[in-house]
C-alpha cells in the first residue's frame, strides 16, 4: 500500500546493519497516531533533507513488521511552504473537549466583562487575526500539558472559569481576573512555532513567553485609545508574575489579589492536566504511574469503583 | 468609669519612670477592640499573676490619655477556669461572613456527598462534639490568615467550594476532594489551644497540625465499621501533602489529582485571605501595603473605580 | 540440571533476536546470589504472569553460558500465597552481624530502661507479634542501607547503642533516647511490603514511614493504661523529626535534646552503612568507588596497612 | 538664621514629650548634606502635608543643638510642581567622576560602533529627549550602588568599557556587547521616579526594570526602519538575562557569549561599587565595615601603605 | 566601694540626658558575672580609649541602683599589654566539666592510639607550646557553643570519645577517627584572638578555621620525618570536610567513613551543646526556650520527673 | 600500516560478538586527534594491563572501517615511566593562542608589579621549577574549560589582564589583583596529575584545588624573608574565595574589592571559554548548541554577518 502524506518527524536516527548497510529509522506522527518508518536507499542524500521535529512529505510503501505497520520510505523531505493553521489541523492532534465548546465558553467570558476598557481590549484582540488565530490554534506547551491544537485556548479558558469562581470566595476585581487569566500565557504564540511541529522559536528560547507576553500585550494596548495605564500595568504584572516566584522565571512575585488568583489557578490547571497526560501514557500498573522527571514524583490514580458502587 | 471585665493580654511590659517608679504597660483585647492599660501599683505582685496571651480578669478605671481611652488597672490576674467555647465568643473576634451562612454551606457540602463511606464518616464527625465544636469555633491560624473564631470552618468550607468547582474543569473524585478539603486542616484543633487566647499547644509545637491531623482522622475512621482502607489512605495522603512540598513541612508531595487540587486551592485561599488581612491593617498609602515579612513582599491594592465607573 | 525454585525477579525485559524470535531476559535472586535466566517459549503467555520485584516460582534447566550459569526457563509465575516471614528467610539475604547477637543487644537495651511507662510500652510491643515479627524481619530500606532481612532491627539497635553513649557526653533523658532510637523507623514495617521482595506498599508511597510511624506508635500507646501524654508527645516528636529538616520530609525539626541525638546518630548510621554497601559493590579501583547518585559523591576507602603495619 | 529651601525628606516621625507636647522630628537632605529639623507648632496640620521621600519646601530657623545645626521648622509642604531634571540637580547628590567625562566616554563608545543598525539605534536614542535626559540624570539604584544623579550613565558606561575590554580576551561581537552594556539597565528610568527623591514608581514595583527595559527597547526599535529582528532579539535577551539566574529575577539565563559578558561585568561593577559606598559610610574600625545586610558579609578594606611604601 | 579591675566590655553606648548631659552606659564582664557601669565625666576623652569587646582596666565606685549594683566609672582604658593565657583565666568564664578531667581524657585518648605516625604527630603537638597552650585555653566558638575557656578542648575530646564509640558499630579506622576528631577544629586557635575577649582575628575573618586548620596541620606534619602522605591527606580531608556540605563552608563533602563519622558527631556535639546553652539563658517558660535565630527554632526542655519518679 | 605509538585512552570497553568472540573497543587520543581501536586477541591478558585515562603504548595495524581509520591493536600497555612535561607535549593537545605569546604576557604582567614583596614572591615562584613548569604546562580543568596543555597559564593570564583593566574603573590595589589573578587556581597543579592523561589526583579529590592552593601559596611565602603577613592573608583570601559563594566550594565569600574582582573575572573567563568549547563540539544546528549539563542551558551562537556586512 502506498503512503504519500505529511507527517511530523518525532524521531530520526541513522544506523548500520551487520552487513554494513546504512539505514535510517524514523518515527512519524499525524492525526491518526505514530508510525515507524525505515529508509533503506539514498540514505546519505535523504538524511540531509529534513530534521527531527520537521513537517515532512513522505513517499513510502506500508508493510507489517512484527504485526505492526511500518513504512518503507522512498522519499522524505521538509515542507518549506508555510502551512496555514487550517491545513495544520489535518495532521496535528486536537484537544479533547472540542473546540466549539471551548470557544463558546471563551465568548461567554468576554460577554460577562463589565469594564469598558477591558471590553474594548478584547474587541480589538478578536479582530487581529494574527493574534486570535494563533491563540485559538496553539498548544499550551511543547511537552508538558495541553500538548495539542487548541490547548492554549482550552487552558486559558479553564483558568478564567476557575479564577472567576474563586473571586466569589476570596474577592478581587472580576474583570481583571478574567482578562489576566485569558492573557497570562499569550506570549506562547511567539515562544513556539508550530508550523513545523510543536517547537520553540529562536526568540522563544531567547526571551521566554513571559517577556514575549508583555510585549504582545503592550502592542495590543497601543492600538486602543486612552487605555488606562493602571489597568495596563496590572495586567502586565499578572502576565509577568504568573509563575509565582523568581526561581520559576517570574521577574516579580504576584503582588495583588488578582495576580495571586491567576497564579494559583494556572498552577492547578497546568499541573493537574500535566499529571493526567502522564497518567494516560505512563501507568506502571493499575494504580501508579512511572516516575515523572519534571514533577519529581510518581502519581497515584484513584481506582474506579472505590466507593463501592 | 470602672471597667471590670475579661480580656486577652496582647502585650505586656514592665518599665521604670525617670522618678524610679515601676509600672506595667499592657494591651488588652476583647470583642470591641484593643485598649491600653497601665498598672501603677502592686506591680511586683501583679506581674507574676499573668502572662502575654493569657485570658485575664481586669479591674480598672478608664480615663482619656491623648484623646484615647486608657485603663488604670488596679487588679489583673489569669483566669484558670476553663471557659466553654460559647463563653469565649463573648470577647474574641468573630469572622466576617457570619457563622450561620458558613455552617449552612458546610451542611450543603455534606448533603452533596454520594459516597456511602464518606457520608458515614461525616455523620460520625458531626456527632462527636469534642471535634465538631472545635472545628466550628477555632481560627484557621494564630497570626496569618482567618485569625478569628470560626476561621477554621470558614477556610475549610471555602476550600471545599472552590475545589468542587475545580473538579468540573480538571476532573478528580468530587467526594474525596470535598472530604479532603474539609479535613485538611483538622489537626489545627489540637495544634492550638484557644481557651487562653490564640496560642499553640505544646503538642502543637512538637508535632504540628499535619501529624496531629492524621491522628485525629485515624481516630475518626476507627469508629466506623469497615471504612475502606484505600479511601482512608487517600484522605490521610491529602492531609499530609496539603502543604505541597517537603520544605513547607509536608512529608509527601501531593501524588493524586485530588491532593493536588486541595493543595493549590488551600494555598490560594490562605494566601489571598492573609494578604487581605494585611491590607486591612498595614496600608502605607492608598495603593501599597507595608512589607509583609512572611510573604516577603509589599502588596498592591487595586484602587476603587479603576474601570472609570 | 533442573532448577525449580522460588526467586525474586530483579530485572525483566522482552527482546527480539535478529531472526525475529521474541525472548525474555530475567535476573533472579535468592539467598545464594543472582542468576540470569532466559525464556524462549510461551513468551507472550508467561510475560503477563509476573512483574519485576515479584516473588516467583520458576521451572528451568541450568546451563553454562560464557562460563556463567544461566537458566533456561520453561515456566515462571508470581507466588500469590502469602509467605510467612520464616519462609521468606529461605531465599532473601540476611544481615551480617547475626540475628541472635542483635536481638540480644535489643533485649539488653530494654532491660536497661528505668522509666515504668517506657518499660510497659516495650513489654506490650514485644507481645504484639504483628509488630515485633516485622520489626525483627524487615530491612531498614529498599535500596540504600541495611537492605537485608533483619536490617531494621540492626539499624535501630545500633542507633540506640550509639545514642545511649552520646547521652553520657551531651546529656538528655536516656530512656527517652533509647525508646526514640528503637522506634524512630517503626513506620517502615507499614511503608514496605516484603512478602513479594523488598517493595514499597501503596500506603508507604502515599504516606511515608514518618506518618505511618506515629500512627503505629499511637496504636501502641492506646493499649497501655494511662501512658503519660507528655512522654507520648515527645516520642512522637522524635519519630516525626528524625530526618532533621523539612526538606528531607520531617514536618518538624528536632526541638529537644533527645530528638537531636536520635537525628544525628540515625544519619550517621544510615549514611555510613550506605557508603559501606556502596563500597562493597562499586569500587572503581582500590581506593575509589564509582559516583553515588543519591549521596552525590565518590567515596574513598582507606587502604589496609596505611599505618605501616 | 532663616532657612527657606527645598529638601528631600529622608526621615519623618511624630513624638510626644514628657509634657505631652507633640512634635515632629525630620531629616532633610540637599546637595550640602543632611540636616535635622523639628516641628513644634501646627504639628497636626503640617504632618499631613508631606511624606517621607517627598521633595518639600521648608521654612525654618537654624540653631545649634549639641554643636550640630538643627532646623526649627515653621512650615513644610510637598512640592507638587514637577521639577525639571535641571532643577533637581540643585539639591540632589551627583556622581564623583564628573558628568562631562562620563558623557564623553559614552560618546566615544557610540563612535566606535561599526554595525549600521546599532549606530542608527543610538542615533535615534540620543534624539529622544524623554529617554536620553533620564538616562543621563537617573541614579543606577535607589539604595545599593551608584545612588546619585548620573549614576545610571556612569554604571552603564563603566560596564561597556570593561565588557569591550573583555571581548579582546574571550571573544564575542563587540558592537552587541557595547549596546547590551549601555542598555541593560535602561528600564530603571521607568522603574524609578526621581522627581520627588529617589523612589520606585508604581509600575516599577509592579513590573521591575527588566520587563520595563524590554518595553522601552521595543519602543526604540519600532522607530527604526527595518531593524534586524535577530539583533533586536539578542539585545532584548541581554536585557532580560543580565541578572544571570532566575532566582535574581531574570526570566532567562544568559545564553550567548555577549549576554554572559554583560552579566558578569554588570555584577562586578554593581557589587564592587556597592561595597565601596558601604565602605564610605560604614567602617567599624580601620579595616572592617559593619555587616552588609544585602550582601550578607562584612568587608575588609586593604590598608593604605600595605606594600611598605 | 572602689572597684579597680580588669573586665571585658560587652556593651558600649553614648547617650544624652534630658538636660543635655552626655554619658556612657557600659556592660562589663569578669569571672563573677556581668555588671552595669556609667561614665558621667570626661566622656569625650574616655570614649575613644576603648571599644566593645576590649579588655579594659576600670576605676570606679560601686553603688546600688534599683537594687542592683552599678559602677560609677571614673577611668576606663584598653589593656594593650598582651596577657598570658594564665592571666586571662582570672576573669574569663571557664568550662563546667573541669579542665583536669578533660585533659585526663585527652591524654587517655592519645595513649590509646596505635598508629606510630599518629603517635608521633601528637607527641610533637604536645611539645609545641604555641599550639597546645591555645588548644587547651580557647573556647570552641565566639557565641554559639562551648563559649568559655577550655571549650575547644572539651568539644574536641567529646567528639573523639563519641566517635571512637561509633567506630565499634559502623567501622572505620579508629586512630584516624580519633586524630581527626581532636584536630578538626584546630584552626580556631588562629581564627580567634582571645587576649582581648572572645573575638575573631583578621585572618580568622578572611580565611576561616577550616583553611587555617589545614595550614596549622601542614605545619605540624612538616616537623615530623616521613609522615605518610596518605594519612596526611586523609586528616586534612577530615578537617576541611567536617562541616559536611559546601553550603556550610566545607570545600569538600566527607568522602571516607572516618570523615563522615567526625562530621556527624561534631554536628551532634556542637548543636546539642549550643541548645543547652540557649536553654540556660533563654527559657520563655518552664518548657520552651525563646526562638533561636541561628537554629531557627524554639526548643523544648523535657520536664524533670516526667517518668513519675 | 603499522602504528606503534603513545596515546591516552579515552574510552575502554569489553564486548562479545554474536559468535561469542570477546573483543575490546578503545578510543585513543594523541596530538593529531582521536582514533578508534579494537583488540581481537589476548583480550583477557591485555585488558588488565591498562585503564581508561592511562597513557599507553600501542602496537597496531591501521585499516579503514566505514571510511574512517581504525587500529587493529596487537599490544597495549600502561606507560609506567614518568614522562617529563616536555615529552607529554608530543601527544597531548595544546592551547590555541600559542604558548610563547601567553608567556610573554605573563612576563609583562610580572614586570608591571610595583610592590617589592609581590615582586620577590614571583621572582621566587619563577625559580622553583617544580611549580613553574607545571603552571606553564597544566590545563585549567579536566573537562570544562581550557582543557589543553598550557590552559592553566592561559586562563590565569587572561583573568589577570581583564582584572587589571577592571581596576581602572572600579578601583582596588592593582598589584594584589594581578597576583591574586595569577595564583587563584595554582592549586590545580596538585589537584590534577597529567602524566597519565588529564586526571584528578587522589589528593585533588580529597582536598580540592582551593585547599591545595593555599598550601602551595603558604609554601611559597615561607621561602621569602619577612613577607608581610597582611598581604599573605589577603592573597590567601583571594584564593579561597574565588568561587564566590559557599555552595560552590569557597569556605569564604570574597570580602575585599580585590577578591571580588578576581571572582567575577574568573567566572567570566571560565564560563565563556567553557561555552565556546561547547560550541565547538556540540552545535545542534547553526544557531543552537545541545543542552549543557553543567551549565543547565543550551547556548546560542550569534550568526556571522548579522550586521549585514
Amino acid at each position: 500500500m502506498d503512503v504519500n502524506d505529511l507527517f511530523i518527524v518525532t524521531k530520526k536516527g541513522t544506523f548500520t546493519t551487520k552487513n554494513n548497510t546504512k539505514y535510517m529509522s524514523i518515527a512519524l506522527r499525524d492525526t491518526t497516531g505514530v508510525i515507524e518508518g525505515k529508509v533503506w536507499e539514498r540514505v546519505d542524500e535523504l538524511q540531509d533533507l529534513f530534521d527531527k521535529n520537521d513537517l515532512v512529505h513522505v513517499k513510502s510503501k506500508s508493510r507489517l513488521y512484527q504485526e505492526k505497520p511500518q513504512l518503507n520510505i522512498t522519499d522524505i523531505r521538509r515542507i518549506d511552504d508555510i502551512l496555514s493553521l487550517d491545513e495544520l489541523k489535518a495532521f496535528l492532534p486536537e484537544g479533547l473537549r472540542g473546540n466549539d465548546l471551548v470557544r463558546e465558553e471563551f465568548m461567554g467570558l468576554l460577554n460577562g466583562i463589565q469594564s469598558p476598557s477591558i471590553r474594548s481590549l478584547f474587541a480589538s484582540f478578536k479582530e487581529q487575526s494574527s493574534l486570535i488565530d494563533k491563540f485559538f490554534a496553539y498548544p499550551a506547551s511543547i511537552g508538558v500539558h495541553h500538548v495539542y491544537l487548541g490547548g492554549l485556548l482550552e487552558h486559558s479558558v479553564a483558568v478564567a472559569q476557575m479564577a472567576k469562581e474563586a473571586v466569589k470566595f476570596v474577592g478581587g476585581d472580576q474583570d481583571i481576573v478574567i482578562a489576566g487569566s485569558l492573557l497570562h500565557d499569550i506570549g506562547k504564540i511567539d515562544e513556539m512555532d508550530i508550523r513545523g511541529g510543536f517547537r520553540y522559536s529562536d526568540k522563544g528560547r531567547l526571551l521566554g513567553h513571559i517577556s514575549l507576553g508583555v510585549m504582545i500585550f503592550e502592542d495590543l494596548v497601543r492600538k486602543i485609545n486612552d487605555f488606562p495605564s493602571q489597568i495596563s500595568d496590572i495586567l502586565k504584572h499578572i502576565i509577568i508574575s504568573h509563575h509565582g516566584v523568581e526561581e520559576w522565571g517570574s521577574p516579580r512575585k504576584p503582588m495583588c489579589i488578582e495576580a495571586l488568583i491567576v497564579h494559583y489557578i494556572d498552577n492547578l490547571d497546568a499541573k493537574v492536566m500535566g499529571v493526567r497526560e502522564h497518567m494516560k501514557e505512563s501507568m506502571e500498573d493499575e494504580l501508579w504511574t512511572t516516575y515523572h522527571r519534571l514533577y519529581e514524583s510518581r502519581f497515584y490514580k484513584i481506582p474506579v469503583g472505590i466507593h463501592g458502587d
